[in-house]
């Protein structure tokens, strides 16, 4: 199959290309337990090529040559649109491909997801505390200014109010598109989506953003959990 | 003594096999808190024969060396009968050596055995609020579908239940296997079998298999144990 | 321009020259959970040099060549004042200069600044407890004794009582320079000030005691928000 | 100074010399927050030579010629009479020495003490629940069996309880060493004292068993305390 060569698009020596950094990622996420037995994933945009992670393999061992690699701009469904130029054999193709695609529609060169049971159990107590249609919100913690305000609006203060929309979780992860892109259009000025019970998207202007995003916004939902079990209120 | 040469079967530049694969993997079982203080034990079986970690040792300093080797199918009892065809010396079987062997007349490749303190508590909380003859249940919750439905059935639905079953310790860990298999018949499609107060053992049809369901059910059971303190309930 | 000049200040093969020893140090607080998504800072004064990790970048990923110097005495304010010999190109000066400054002007050679979740959690538990103008304070603890008494004054015994002021946070980071010079002068003993819902400022007469300070002190933090969970007071 | 030259003793290509593994255990330890901020220590005896890591020092940066070594046997006391054969220039002799030699006494070839957490918090837990006179007991679980029934009996069975005496802290760790040897005279059968809002000292019968048993043991500490939380009796 013509699509399993392009070996090219995968071999740079620079360890910031996408062939490099996805697996480098990869390993980072498995050591903060966010992408643990296979799941979660990472997807990267440079100029006209997307690279992604396969599906169902350990995160921790993903090397180069497992990157799938599509021609950008690409259809998000059917599957059978998308313009793979890179298909390693003996590989799936990540389920999370159409997230990551609605992200990079909306600019990001970076989109992440993992499992952090931080971004689960906060799911949970929002549900819990405030009802389904609840967004996670939280204030006043220095942190929140590693998130950016939205897309051209420089970062949040530590004043500003942090939210989070969530989603419900749906059987097959390809069908959450419909619903982060609704989250996505609701509240245009998110970086990220969780969804409930499984975990969150986040994406990002470059790679160091999407990654450094991610951490914060994991570091606070562990605050956020934290502060409720000691009875601290979030805002 | 014949059986402590057979080097080569120990000597592979693959690091996929498993004399090498058997000590990383006991590398990262350590650092993960699963076999702290010798505990807990790794197998794979390639082709016909069987890899076992020694007993009682630093499972994170374990060497190729150290491996013995059976030769398969051999008997699980008397100890005795067992067909070791590489007897390190200065060394000992596992005592999970039966565990193992049961796991593998069942078709598995590779089994896992941990001290992973989340399945201990699991094992706690399920007797607590279900009693002695309950298994440990979880549904709705997207690592789930890290597990198998069953040999052949494909993996667990997000709305699915996983169900692990739990055996009560015995004083001498060879007598487990007894309880082991029962759990076995009394739920086939099981890939796992908990331990109380004592952890879990878990098998796979591949050792990638076995190594990344045991990733999933320690998440699942360290997200169970976030949950019952924080008043979420896992069903 | 010529302050991105004199790269000779940042090339050593002396594992604890500060251009070395602040990336070690980022990639060990990173290890931590001290310095991610970008949070946190350090900064080590030799001889007549400052040497500051820049602002916003991976704390985990810092080279040498990212070092700002300033020429030491050097004005806190404006920064324009302040006399960079060296800035590294693309990058900016850390918002947590003249808070290092501030250190280094009481004699500190060298300044940590972390967004440990257990110093946060801290300064909330504290406020809630005690107020807003309480201070953190715990005794009999043998880790206690990882902390000084007093320039010049020996470390705390294992029954004196360890204090560490907390000063409200600012909307600019550069802004909380005024209160911890305000919290210097009235715990004029102090080697650390916490900050509310942000972390925490350690200060050293050596980088190495910087460093085991910071580790004493989130060690105590970790323990005395357990402690709080148990029921077990700090004093 | 005489004693500062012996180079040769703490010169080896072995990594299990006590030049060399008393740093690697250092290191691991530091990993497990055992021994952060300088705390903690170990010792190991090798023939007529106790080799004792230095005081003070950042742990996991503990080389090989930082090694104390002292001719052994060797009085406890005063610290004058003790036959130091090697000193390095620079280095205080850890405060931890007498401890360690009373162990040493008693036949033990490795100790080693911690600053963990876990042990401290099940000292506080243990005097709130039984009193000051108390012993921390636990029994039914499966690490117990990590743990030596005593000298030359074995190990422990999985229905037996371990006890571990507790003593409290005092101002200077060598005045430990009175209320360490009544415990050790107490409960000849332990391989392991706590020390109240201090840490832990254990001992083996070689280093791997020092060092596996603190392993367990810590295990036990953590699943104590988390036992407790979620209502779990240790008994």
């Amino acid at each position: 199959m013509a699509t399993t060569d392009n070996e090219h698009l995968v071999q740079s020596e620079d360890p910031d290309h996408p062939a490099n950094l996805i697996p480098r990622l990869c390993r980072q996420f498995y050591t903060l337990g966010w992408v643990t037995g296979t799941g979660g994933g990472t997807s990267i945009r440079k100029d006209e090529h997307i690279y992604i992670a396969p599906s169902g393999v350990q995160k921790e061992l993903i090397k180069s040559e497992n990157m799938f690699v599509l021609s950008w701009p690409t259809p998000k469904y059917p599957p059978e649109a998308r313009k793979y130029i890179r298909k390693p054999q003996d590989l799936k193709p990540s389920a999370c491909t159409p997230l990551f695609l609605a992200a990079f529609e909306r600019g990001a060169l970076c989109s992440i997801h993992t499992h952090s049971q931080w971004a689960v159990l906060v799911t949970l107590l929002v549900e819990k505390l405030h009802g389904k249609d609840a967004c996670f919100e939280i204030s006043n913690i220095e942190q929140i200014k590693g998130i950016p305000k939205g897309p051209g609006k420089g970062m949040l203060g530590f004043h500003d109010t942090l939210r989070i929309p969530i989603i419900e979780n749906t059987p097959f992860e390809e069908d959450l598109t419909e619903w982060l892109e609704k989250a996505m259009e609701q509240y245009p000025d998110t970086y990220a989506v969780l969804v409930r019970r499984h975990g969150i998207y986040v994406w990002g202007d470059t790679p160091a953003k999407a990654k450094t995003q991610c951490e914060s916004l994991d570091y606070l939902f562990q605050l956020a959990v934290e502060m409720h079990r000691l009875g601290l209120p979030w805002m």
